[in-house]
Protein backbone atom coordinates (compact mmCIF):
# COMPACT_ATOMS: atom_id res chain seq x y z
CA UNK A 1 0.00 0.00 0.00
CA UNK A 2 2.91 2.34 0.84
CA UNK A 3 4.17 1.85 -3.02
CA UNK A 4 0.75 2.87 -3.66
CA UNK A 5 1.38 6.51 -2.34
CA UNK A 6 4.31 7.02 -3.76
CA UNK A 7 3.57 6.61 -7.14
CA UNK A 8 3.65 9.88 -8.83
CA UNK A 9 0.15 12.24 -9.74
CA UNK A 10 0.43 13.25 -13.59
CA UNK A 11 -0.56 16.36 -14.68
CA UNK A 12 -1.80 17.45 -18.07
CA UNK A 13 -2.22 20.51 -19.90
CA UNK A 14 -2.17 21.78 -23.43
CA UNK A 15 1.07 23.82 -22.76
CA UNK A 16 2.83 25.86 -20.04
CA UNK A 17 -0.88 26.63 -18.26
CA UNK A 18 -0.86 23.45 -16.01
CA UNK A 19 2.47 24.27 -14.20
CA UNK A 20 1.07 27.48 -12.21
CA UNK A 21 -1.18 24.51 -10.69
CA UNK A 22 1.95 22.17 -10.46
CA UNK A 23 3.75 24.92 -8.25
CA UNK A 24 1.13 25.45 -6.14
CA UNK A 25 0.98 21.12 -5.96
CA UNK A 26 5.02 21.40 -4.96
CA UNK A 27 4.30 23.94 -2.08
CA UNK A 28 1.42 22.25 -0.68
CA UNK A 29 2.60 18.70 -1.17
CA UNK A 30 5.94 18.97 -1.49
CA UNK A 31 6.46 14.75 -0.54
CA UNK A 32 4.48 14.31 -3.85
CA UNK A 33 6.00 12.79 -6.98
CA UNK A 34 4.71 14.73 -10.22
CA UNK A 35 4.77 13.57 -13.80
CA UNK A 36 3.83 16.68 -16.00
CA UNK A 37 2.63 16.40 -19.87
CA UNK A 38 2.39 19.83 -22.21
CA UNK A 39 1.05 18.69 -25.02
CA UNK A 40 2.68 22.58 -26.50
CA UNK A 41 2.58 21.30 -30.09
CA UNK A 42 -0.82 21.38 -29.99
CA UNK A 43 -1.70 24.43 -27.94
CA UNK A 44 -3.91 25.95 -26.99
CA UNK A 45 -6.99 23.80 -27.09
CA UNK A 46 -8.86 26.79 -26.89
CA UNK A 47 -9.82 27.36 -30.48
CA UNK A 48 -10.20 23.63 -31.19
CA UNK A 49 -13.22 22.16 -32.06
CA UNK A 50 -14.75 19.96 -29.16
CA UNK A 51 -13.93 16.54 -31.55
CA UNK A 52 -10.35 17.63 -31.77
CA UNK A 53 -9.79 18.90 -28.02
CA UNK A 54 -11.28 15.31 -26.89
CA UNK A 55 -8.79 13.20 -29.01
CA UNK A 56 -5.87 15.30 -28.08
CA UNK A 57 -7.16 15.02 -24.37
CA UNK A 58 -7.17 11.47 -24.90
CA UNK A 59 -4.23 10.60 -26.53
CA UNK A 60 -1.94 12.95 -23.82
CA UNK A 61 -4.16 10.90 -20.74
CA UNK A 62 -3.23 7.76 -22.34
CA UNK A 63 0.14 8.52 -22.49
CA UNK A 64 0.46 9.36 -18.65
CA UNK A 65 -1.98 6.08 -17.94
CA UNK A 66 1.14 4.17 -18.98
CA UNK A 67 3.11 5.47 -16.62
CA UNK A 68 3.33 4.47 -12.77
CA UNK A 69 1.05 7.20 -11.47
CA UNK A 70 -1.99 6.95 -9.10
CA UNK A 71 -3.85 10.14 -10.46
CA UNK A 72 -4.44 11.78 -13.23
CA UNK A 73 -5.00 16.21 -12.63
CA UNK A 74 -6.32 17.50 -15.78
CA UNK A 75 -4.79 20.97 -15.39
CA UNK A 76 -6.39 22.76 -18.68
CA UNK A 77 -9.79 24.45 -18.27
CA UNK A 78 -10.81 23.41 -21.68
CA UNK A 79 -9.64 19.81 -21.46
CA UNK A 80 -11.59 19.30 -18.67
CA UNK A 81 -14.48 21.03 -20.06
CA UNK A 82 -14.63 19.03 -22.74
CA UNK A 83 -13.23 15.87 -22.13
CA UNK A 84 -13.55 14.91 -18.14
CA UNK A 85 -16.55 12.05 -18.72
CA UNK A 86 -14.70 10.75 -22.08
CA UNK A 87 -11.36 10.55 -20.34
CA UNK A 88 -12.47 9.11 -17.14
CA UNK A 89 -14.15 6.26 -18.95
CA UNK A 90 -11.08 5.00 -20.11
CA UNK A 91 -8.71 5.69 -16.85
CA UNK A 92 -9.71 2.38 -15.91
CA UNK A 93 -9.31 2.34 -11.70
CA UNK A 94 -7.53 5.19 -11.89
CA UNK A 95 -8.82 8.52 -10.25
CA UNK A 96 -9.09 11.67 -12.47
CA UNK A 97 -9.28 15.21 -11.43
CA UNK A 98 -10.70 18.30 -13.35
CA UNK A 99 -9.87 21.85 -12.65
CA UNK A 100 -13.44 23.08 -12.75
CA UNK A 101 -16.05 22.42 -9.37
CA UNK A 102 -13.02 23.49 -7.09
CA UNK A 103 -12.95 27.20 -8.56
CA UNK A 104 -16.19 27.49 -8.84
CA UNK A 105 -16.60 26.93 -5.37
CA UNK A 106 -14.42 29.54 -4.47
CA UNK A 107 -16.24 32.32 -6.28
CA UNK A 108 -19.25 33.09 -3.69
CA UNK A 109 -17.44 33.42 -0.68
CA UNK A 110 -14.87 35.57 -2.19
CA UNK A 111 -17.19 37.83 -4.89
CA UNK A 112 -18.64 40.90 -2.77
CA UNK A 113 -21.28 42.68 -5.35
CA UNK A 114 -21.52 39.37 -7.14
CA UNK A 115 -20.51 41.29 -10.26
CA UNK A 116 -18.46 38.49 -11.76
CA UNK A 117 -16.03 38.20 -14.62
CA UNK A 118 -15.03 34.99 -15.61
CA UNK A 119 -11.97 35.24 -19.12
CA UNK A 120 -11.04 31.92 -20.56
CA UNK A 121 -10.55 30.13 -24.10
CA UNK A 122 -13.27 30.75 -26.60
CA UNK A 123 -13.75 26.71 -26.26
CA UNK A 124 -14.38 27.24 -22.27
CA UNK A 125 -16.37 30.48 -22.86
CA UNK A 126 -18.54 28.55 -25.50
CA UNK A 127 -19.50 25.81 -23.18
CA UNK A 128 -21.11 28.25 -20.56
CA UNK A 129 -19.97 25.58 -17.98
CA UNK A 130 -19.17 28.43 -15.68
CA UNK A 131 -21.82 30.89 -15.76
CA UNK A 132 -24.53 28.40 -15.66
CA UNK A 133 -23.21 26.87 -12.51
CA UNK A 134 -22.57 30.38 -11.54
CA UNK A 135 -26.04 31.09 -11.46
CA UNK A 136 -27.21 27.95 -10.58
CA UNK A 137 -25.10 28.54 -7.38
CA UNK A 138 -26.95 32.46 -6.87
CA UNK A 139 -29.46 33.06 -9.47
CA UNK A 140 -28.99 37.08 -8.85
CA UNK A 141 -25.61 37.19 -10.00
CA UNK A 142 -24.13 39.36 -12.88
CA UNK A 143 -21.68 37.44 -14.91
CA UNK A 144 -19.62 38.74 -17.39
CA UNK A 145 -18.13 35.58 -19.38
CA UNK A 146 -15.34 37.09 -21.74
CA UNK A 147 -12.68 34.65 -24.02
CA UNK A 148 -9.14 36.03 -24.26
CA UNK A 149 -8.10 34.46 -27.06
CA UNK A 150 -4.71 35.72 -27.35
CA UNK A 151 -3.30 34.93 -23.89
CA UNK A 152 -3.00 31.43 -24.35
CA UNK A 153 -0.83 31.60 -27.47
CA UNK A 154 0.79 34.92 -26.28
CA UNK A 155 1.96 32.78 -22.89
CA UNK A 156 3.00 29.95 -24.92
CA UNK A 157 5.34 32.19 -26.62
CA UNK A 158 6.95 33.16 -23.59
CA UNK A 159 5.39 36.63 -23.74
CA UNK A 160 4.43 37.54 -20.52
CA UNK A 161 4.39 41.73 -20.07
CA UNK A 162 2.26 42.27 -23.00
CA UNK A 163 -0.05 44.89 -20.96
CA UNK A 164 -1.37 46.45 -24.22
CA UNK A 165 -2.39 43.36 -25.64
CA UNK A 166 -4.04 42.07 -22.23
CA UNK A 167 -5.84 45.79 -21.68
CA UNK A 168 -7.53 45.32 -25.11
CA UNK A 169 -8.67 41.96 -24.74
CA UNK A 170 -9.53 42.89 -21.48
CA UNK A 171 -11.84 46.14 -22.44
CA UNK A 172 -15.15 44.94 -22.78
CA UNK A 173 -14.61 43.89 -19.23
CA UNK A 174 -13.33 47.00 -17.80
CA UNK A 175 -15.89 48.65 -18.80
CA UNK A 176 -18.51 46.44 -17.16
CA UNK A 177 -17.10 47.84 -13.59
CA UNK A 178 -17.00 43.85 -11.90
CA UNK A 179 -15.99 43.31 -8.70
CA UNK A 180 -14.33 39.81 -8.91
CA UNK A 181 -12.60 38.11 -12.04
CA UNK A 182 -12.23 34.47 -11.88
CA UNK A 183 -9.17 33.30 -14.34
CA UNK A 184 -10.78 29.89 -16.01
CA UNK A 185 -7.81 28.82 -18.15
CA UNK A 186 -4.89 27.41 -15.38
CA UNK A 187 -2.43 29.48 -18.18
CA UNK A 188 -3.69 33.11 -17.22
CA UNK A 189 -2.06 32.93 -13.46
CA UNK A 190 0.96 33.25 -15.18
CA UNK A 191 0.22 36.98 -16.53
CA UNK A 192 -2.20 37.82 -13.55
CA UNK A 193 -0.13 40.93 -12.54
CA UNK A 194 -0.47 42.36 -15.98
CA UNK A 195 -4.00 41.36 -15.21
CA UNK A 196 -4.34 43.54 -12.77
CA UNK A 197 -2.97 46.18 -14.09
CA UNK A 198 -5.07 46.18 -16.79
CA UNK A 199 -8.59 45.61 -14.52
CA UNK A 200 -7.78 47.92 -11.43
CA UNK A 201 -6.72 47.29 -8.48
CA UNK A 202 -10.05 47.25 -6.77
CA UNK A 203 -11.20 43.96 -8.65
CA UNK A 204 -10.14 40.52 -6.96
CA UNK A 205 -8.85 37.77 -9.03
CA UNK A 206 -9.14 34.30 -8.15
CA UNK A 207 -6.34 32.20 -9.46
CA UNK A 208 -7.68 28.65 -8.36
CA UNK A 209 -4.60 27.03 -8.21
CA UNK A 210 -5.17 26.91 -4.41
CA UNK A 211 -8.39 25.84 -4.42
CA UNK A 212 -7.57 23.13 -6.96
CA UNK A 213 -4.84 21.97 -5.18
CA UNK A 214 -6.90 21.74 -1.56
CA UNK A 215 -9.13 19.92 -3.52
CA UNK A 216 -6.44 16.95 -4.32
CA UNK A 217 -4.86 17.25 -1.55
CA UNK A 218 -8.54 16.54 0.05
CA UNK A 219 -9.09 13.92 -2.85
CA UNK A 220 -5.67 12.22 -1.75
CA UNK A 221 -6.68 12.00 2.04
CA UNK A 222 -9.88 10.87 1.35
CA UNK A 223 -8.55 7.94 -1.13
CA UNK A 224 -6.04 7.07 1.01
CA UNK A 225 -2.89 8.21 -1.27
CA UNK A 226 -1.32 11.06 -0.01
CA UNK A 227 2.54 10.80 0.45
CA UNK A 228 2.90 11.88 3.71
CA UNK A 229 6.66 11.10 3.23
CA UNK A 230 9.41 13.12 4.32
CA UNK A 231 11.17 12.69 0.92
CA UNK A 232 11.01 15.57 -1.31
CA UNK A 233 9.37 14.62 -4.94
CA UNK A 234 10.59 14.18 -7.40
CA UNK A 235 9.81 15.64 -11.08
CA UNK A 236 10.04 14.08 -14.87
CA UNK A 237 8.26 16.34 -17.64
CA UNK A 238 7.26 15.53 -21.21
CA UNK A 239 6.32 17.82 -23.58
CA UNK A 240 4.97 17.75 -27.23
CA UNK A 241 6.57 20.70 -28.48
CA UNK A 242 10.62 22.14 -28.16
CA UNK A 243 11.87 20.92 -24.86
CA UNK A 244 14.61 23.69 -24.50
CA UNK A 245 11.88 26.51 -24.78
CA UNK A 246 9.80 23.90 -22.50
CA UNK A 247 12.72 23.99 -19.90
CA UNK A 248 13.52 27.82 -19.89
CA UNK A 249 9.80 28.88 -19.84
CA UNK A 250 8.91 25.95 -16.90
CA UNK A 251 12.01 27.19 -14.90
CA UNK A 252 10.88 30.49 -14.87
CA UNK A 253 6.81 29.41 -13.50
CA UNK A 254 8.12 27.15 -11.26
CA UNK A 255 10.80 28.87 -10.24
CA UNK A 256 12.92 25.47 -9.58
CA UNK A 257 15.67 24.15 -12.35
CA UNK A 258 14.45 21.29 -13.47
CA UNK A 259 15.42 18.40 -15.72
CA UNK A 260 15.17 18.69 -19.70
CA UNK A 261 11.92 17.28 -20.36
CA UNK A 262 11.28 14.11 -22.26
CA UNK A 263 9.91 15.65 -25.93
CA UNK A 264 6.80 12.92 -26.76
CA UNK A 265 5.08 13.05 -30.34
CA UNK A 266 2.01 10.73 -30.43
CA UNK B 1 -12.50 -3.32 -11.74
CA UNK B 2 -16.36 -3.68 -12.23
CA UNK B 3 -16.45 -5.83 -9.63
CA UNK B 4 -15.10 -3.07 -7.40
CA UNK B 5 -17.79 -0.64 -8.29
CA UNK B 6 -20.31 -2.73 -7.53
CA UNK B 7 -18.64 -3.00 -3.73
CA UNK B 8 -21.29 -1.30 -0.89
CA UNK B 9 -20.47 2.38 0.34
CA UNK B 10 -20.55 1.79 4.13
CA UNK B 11 -22.11 4.80 6.20
CA UNK B 12 -21.48 4.98 9.65
CA UNK B 13 -23.43 6.94 12.29
CA UNK B 14 -23.74 7.25 16.26
CA UNK B 15 -27.41 5.96 15.80
CA UNK B 16 -29.74 7.32 13.14
CA UNK B 17 -28.84 10.47 11.77
CA UNK B 18 -26.79 9.11 8.94
CA UNK B 19 -29.96 8.28 8.18
CA UNK B 20 -30.90 11.24 6.63
CA UNK B 21 -27.46 11.21 4.55
CA UNK B 22 -28.53 7.42 3.29
CA UNK B 23 -31.80 8.63 2.15
CA UNK B 24 -30.69 11.83 -0.25
CA UNK B 25 -27.88 9.01 -1.66
CA UNK B 26 -30.31 6.96 -2.11
CA UNK B 27 -32.29 9.27 -4.29
CA UNK B 28 -29.48 10.96 -6.09
CA UNK B 29 -27.18 7.11 -6.49
CA UNK B 30 -29.83 4.65 -6.52
CA UNK B 31 -27.52 1.92 -7.77
CA UNK B 32 -25.17 2.26 -5.10
CA UNK B 33 -25.31 -0.63 -2.92
CA UNK B 34 -24.90 0.31 1.20
CA UNK B 35 -24.17 -0.76 4.09
CA UNK B 36 -25.47 1.18 7.31
CA UNK B 37 -23.93 0.76 10.92
CA UNK B 38 -26.08 2.95 13.79
CA UNK B 39 -23.96 3.02 17.18
CA UNK B 40 -27.66 3.23 18.64
CA UNK B 41 -26.52 1.94 21.56
CA UNK B 42 -23.72 4.46 22.54
CA UNK B 43 -25.48 7.51 20.81
CA UNK B 44 -25.04 10.09 21.48
CA UNK B 45 -21.66 10.47 21.06
CA UNK B 46 -21.65 14.31 21.35
CA UNK B 47 -21.76 13.90 25.25
CA UNK B 48 -18.47 12.20 25.06
CA UNK B 49 -14.85 12.60 25.75
CA UNK B 50 -12.69 12.63 22.62
CA UNK B 51 -11.44 9.40 23.80
CA UNK B 52 -14.26 7.76 23.52
CA UNK B 53 -15.48 9.13 20.26
CA UNK B 54 -12.49 7.76 18.84
CA UNK B 55 -12.59 4.76 20.34
CA UNK B 56 -15.92 3.99 19.46
CA UNK B 57 -15.57 5.57 15.74
CA UNK B 58 -12.52 3.45 15.78
CA UNK B 59 -14.82 0.11 15.98
CA UNK B 60 -17.48 0.99 14.00
CA UNK B 61 -15.03 2.07 11.03
CA UNK B 62 -13.33 -1.46 11.52
CA UNK B 63 -16.38 -3.36 11.85
CA UNK B 64 -17.19 -2.05 8.66
CA UNK B 65 -13.72 -2.38 6.67
CA UNK B 66 -14.17 -6.01 7.16
CA UNK B 67 -17.14 -6.00 5.10
CA UNK B 68 -16.88 -5.72 1.00
CA UNK B 69 -17.01 -2.24 0.83
CA UNK B 70 -15.42 0.39 -1.52
CA UNK B 71 -15.56 3.62 0.87
CA UNK B 72 -16.65 4.70 4.26
CA UNK B 73 -18.53 7.53 4.91
CA UNK B 74 -18.51 8.76 8.34
CA UNK B 75 -22.20 9.70 8.38
CA UNK B 76 -22.15 11.78 12.22
CA UNK B 77 -20.28 15.16 12.71
CA UNK B 78 -19.14 14.25 15.91
CA UNK B 79 -17.07 11.32 14.60
CA UNK B 80 -15.91 13.52 11.66
CA UNK B 81 -14.78 15.94 13.65
CA UNK B 82 -12.87 14.11 16.46
CA UNK B 83 -12.11 10.68 14.84
CA UNK B 84 -11.61 11.23 10.68
CA UNK B 85 -7.81 11.27 10.95
CA UNK B 86 -7.92 8.26 13.19
CA UNK B 87 -10.13 6.06 11.39
CA UNK B 88 -8.34 6.68 8.17
CA UNK B 89 -5.28 6.34 9.24
CA UNK B 90 -6.21 2.47 10.02
CA UNK B 91 -8.39 2.42 6.94
CA UNK B 92 -5.56 1.13 4.32
CA UNK B 93 -6.61 1.43 1.14
CA UNK B 94 -10.21 2.43 1.66
CA UNK B 95 -11.55 5.81 0.71
CA UNK B 96 -12.90 7.57 3.91
CA UNK B 97 -15.27 10.56 3.78
CA UNK B 98 -16.56 12.79 6.20
CA UNK B 99 -19.14 15.43 6.00
CA UNK B 100 -17.42 18.88 7.46
CA UNK B 101 -15.75 20.21 4.46
CA UNK B 102 -19.10 20.04 1.80
CA UNK B 103 -21.49 21.54 4.28
CA UNK B 104 -19.17 24.43 4.57
CA UNK B 105 -18.35 25.08 0.94
CA UNK B 106 -22.51 25.71 0.76
CA UNK B 107 -22.77 28.77 3.90
CA UNK B 108 -21.72 31.25 1.39
CA UNK B 109 -23.53 31.03 -1.34
CA UNK B 110 -26.83 30.86 1.07
CA UNK B 111 -26.15 33.36 3.78
CA UNK B 112 -27.33 36.73 2.58
CA UNK B 113 -26.52 38.85 5.88
CA UNK B 114 -24.11 36.70 6.86
CA UNK B 115 -25.09 36.37 10.23
CA UNK B 116 -24.69 32.54 10.73
CA UNK B 117 -25.86 30.03 12.98
CA UNK B 118 -24.88 26.91 13.61
CA UNK B 119 -26.41 24.07 16.02
CA UNK B 120 -24.62 20.77 16.71
CA UNK B 121 -23.73 18.55 19.54
CA UNK B 122 -21.76 20.01 22.87
CA UNK B 123 -18.58 17.84 21.57
CA UNK B 124 -18.76 19.47 17.77
CA UNK B 125 -19.73 23.05 18.89
CA UNK B 126 -16.64 22.77 21.48
CA UNK B 127 -14.36 22.09 19.05
CA UNK B 128 -15.11 25.45 17.31
CA UNK B 129 -14.04 23.77 14.28
CA UNK B 130 -16.97 25.22 12.28
CA UNK B 131 -16.75 28.68 13.59
CA UNK B 132 -13.48 28.51 12.80
CA UNK B 133 -14.00 27.59 9.24
CA UNK B 134 -16.11 29.94 8.03
CA UNK B 135 -14.26 33.00 9.93
CA UNK B 136 -11.34 31.52 7.83
CA UNK B 137 -13.96 32.23 4.77
CA UNK B 138 -14.59 35.34 5.40
CA UNK B 139 -13.45 36.89 8.94
CA UNK B 140 -16.95 39.44 8.49
CA UNK B 141 -19.15 36.83 9.32
CA UNK B 142 -21.27 36.29 12.64
CA UNK B 143 -21.08 33.65 13.55
CA UNK B 144 -23.79 31.98 16.74
CA UNK B 145 -23.08 28.75 17.60
CA UNK B 146 -25.04 26.66 19.86
CA UNK B 147 -24.81 23.22 21.33
CA UNK B 148 -28.38 21.35 21.42
CA UNK B 149 -27.61 18.62 23.48
CA UNK B 150 -31.12 17.15 24.02
CA UNK B 151 -31.77 16.85 20.16
CA UNK B 152 -29.90 13.49 19.34
CA UNK B 153 -31.30 11.85 22.17
CA UNK B 154 -34.37 13.21 21.66
CA UNK B 155 -34.49 11.35 17.92
CA UNK B 156 -32.86 8.42 19.30
CA UNK B 157 -35.90 7.85 21.36
CA UNK B 158 -38.15 8.65 18.17
CA UNK B 159 -39.66 11.79 18.99
CA UNK B 160 -39.48 14.11 16.45
CA UNK B 161 -42.43 16.51 17.16
CA UNK B 162 -41.07 18.09 20.65
CA UNK B 163 -41.57 21.81 19.34
CA UNK B 164 -41.12 22.84 22.65
CA UNK B 165 -38.20 21.45 23.67
CA UNK B 166 -36.87 22.87 20.20
CA UNK B 167 -38.26 26.28 21.00
CA UNK B 168 -36.47 26.32 24.42
CA UNK B 169 -33.37 25.17 23.36
CA UNK B 170 -33.12 27.56 20.13
CA UNK B 171 -33.89 30.18 22.02
CA UNK B 172 -30.89 31.97 22.36
CA UNK B 173 -30.31 31.83 18.39
CA UNK B 174 -34.10 33.43 18.14
CA UNK B 175 -32.76 36.68 19.65
CA UNK B 176 -29.97 37.00 17.39
CA UNK B 177 -31.93 37.15 14.52
CA UNK B 178 -29.47 35.10 12.34
CA UNK B 179 -30.60 34.97 8.49
CA UNK B 180 -29.14 31.21 7.96
CA UNK B 181 -28.40 27.91 9.73
CA UNK B 182 -26.19 25.48 9.39
CA UNK B 183 -27.33 21.44 10.68
CA UNK B 184 -24.15 20.57 11.53
CA UNK B 185 -25.33 17.24 13.24
CA UNK B 186 -26.74 14.44 10.43
CA UNK B 187 -29.59 14.00 13.03
CA UNK B 188 -30.98 17.72 12.92
CA UNK B 189 -32.54 17.25 9.43
CA UNK B 190 -34.66 14.44 10.93
CA UNK B 191 -36.39 17.02 13.12
CA UNK B 192 -36.14 20.29 10.36
CA UNK B 193 -39.30 21.39 10.14
CA UNK B 194 -40.14 22.06 13.77
CA UNK B 195 -36.74 23.81 13.92
CA UNK B 196 -38.01 25.84 11.00
CA UNK B 197 -41.26 26.77 12.89
CA UNK B 198 -39.54 27.38 15.98
CA UNK B 199 -36.65 29.44 14.26
CA UNK B 200 -39.02 31.36 11.68
CA UNK B 201 -39.89 31.27 8.02
CA UNK B 202 -37.32 34.15 7.07
CA UNK B 203 -34.12 31.93 8.81
CA UNK B 204 -32.43 30.19 5.56
CA UNK B 205 -32.22 26.25 7.00
CA UNK B 206 -28.68 24.36 5.62
CA UNK B 207 -29.35 20.37 5.54
CA UNK B 208 -26.09 19.87 3.58
CA UNK B 209 -27.14 16.25 3.09
CA UNK B 210 -27.00 17.03 -0.52
CA UNK B 211 -23.96 18.45 -0.62
CA UNK B 212 -22.64 15.67 1.22
CA UNK B 213 -24.15 13.38 -1.26
CA UNK B 214 -22.63 15.78 -4.76
CA UNK B 215 -19.07 15.77 -2.96
CA UNK B 216 -19.61 11.71 -2.28
CA UNK B 217 -20.65 11.29 -6.13
CA UNK B 218 -17.95 13.91 -7.16
CA UNK B 219 -15.36 11.75 -5.01
CA UNK B 220 -16.80 8.18 -6.53
CA UNK B 221 -16.73 10.00 -9.84
CA UNK B 222 -12.99 11.11 -9.60
CA UNK B 223 -11.92 7.77 -7.97
CA UNK B 224 -13.65 5.93 -10.58
CA UNK B 225 -15.93 3.83 -8.09
CA UNK B 226 -19.08 5.08 -9.21
CA UNK B 227 -21.90 2.43 -9.90
CA UNK B 228 -23.64 3.55 -13.10
CA UNK B 229 -25.08 0.45 -13.50
CA UNK B 230 -29.22 0.03 -13.92
CA UNK B 231 -29.75 -2.11 -10.81
CA UNK B 232 -31.10 -0.84 -7.75
CA UNK B 233 -28.62 -0.97 -4.90
CA UNK B 234 -29.33 -3.27 -1.90
CA UNK B 235 -29.43 -1.98 1.89
CA UNK B 236 -27.51 -3.83 4.58
CA UNK B 237 -28.46 -2.58 8.03
CA UNK B 238 -26.69 -2.70 11.62
CA UNK B 239 -27.42 -1.74 14.80
CA UNK B 240 -25.70 -1.41 18.14
CA UNK B 241 -29.05 -0.98 19.51
CA UNK B 242 -32.50 -2.76 19.65
CA UNK B 243 -33.75 -3.87 16.26
CA UNK B 244 -36.75 -3.67 15.76
CA UNK B 245 -36.77 -0.11 17.14
CA UNK B 246 -34.52 0.40 14.06
CA UNK B 247 -36.19 -1.23 11.38
CA UNK B 248 -39.53 1.11 12.61
CA UNK B 249 -37.64 4.77 12.81
CA UNK B 250 -35.36 3.65 9.81
CA UNK B 251 -38.46 3.23 7.48
CA UNK B 252 -40.17 6.26 8.67
CA UNK B 253 -36.81 8.34 8.30
CA UNK B 254 -36.00 6.18 4.84
CA UNK B 255 -39.61 5.79 3.25
CA UNK B 256 -38.76 2.64 2.13
CA UNK B 257 -39.35 -1.14 3.61
CA UNK B 258 -36.26 -2.22 5.49
CA UNK B 259 -34.88 -5.89 6.48
CA UNK B 260 -34.84 -6.55 10.42
CA UNK B 261 -31.15 -5.57 10.42
CA UNK B 262 -28.57 -7.13 12.39
CA UNK B 263 -27.41 -6.28 16.13
CA UNK B 264 -23.78 -6.02 16.21
CA UNK B 265 -22.97 -5.59 19.52
CA UNK B 266 -18.49 -5.02 19.88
Amino acid sequence: MADKVKKAIAIFDSGFGGLTLMRQIIKTLPSENIIYFGDNLNAPYGDKSKNEIINLAKKAAFFLYQKDIKALLIGCNTASVYAYDEISRHFFGLPVIDVISPSLKMVFPLSKDKKIGVIATKATIYSQLYRKQILAYNPTAQVFSLACPTFAPMIERGEFENLKEIKRALLPLIKKKIDFLLLACTHYPIIQEKIKEAIGEEVTILDPSSAITLELENFLKRAQLKNEGSLRGRYEFYTSGDAVKFKTIAEKILGIKINIPIVYLS
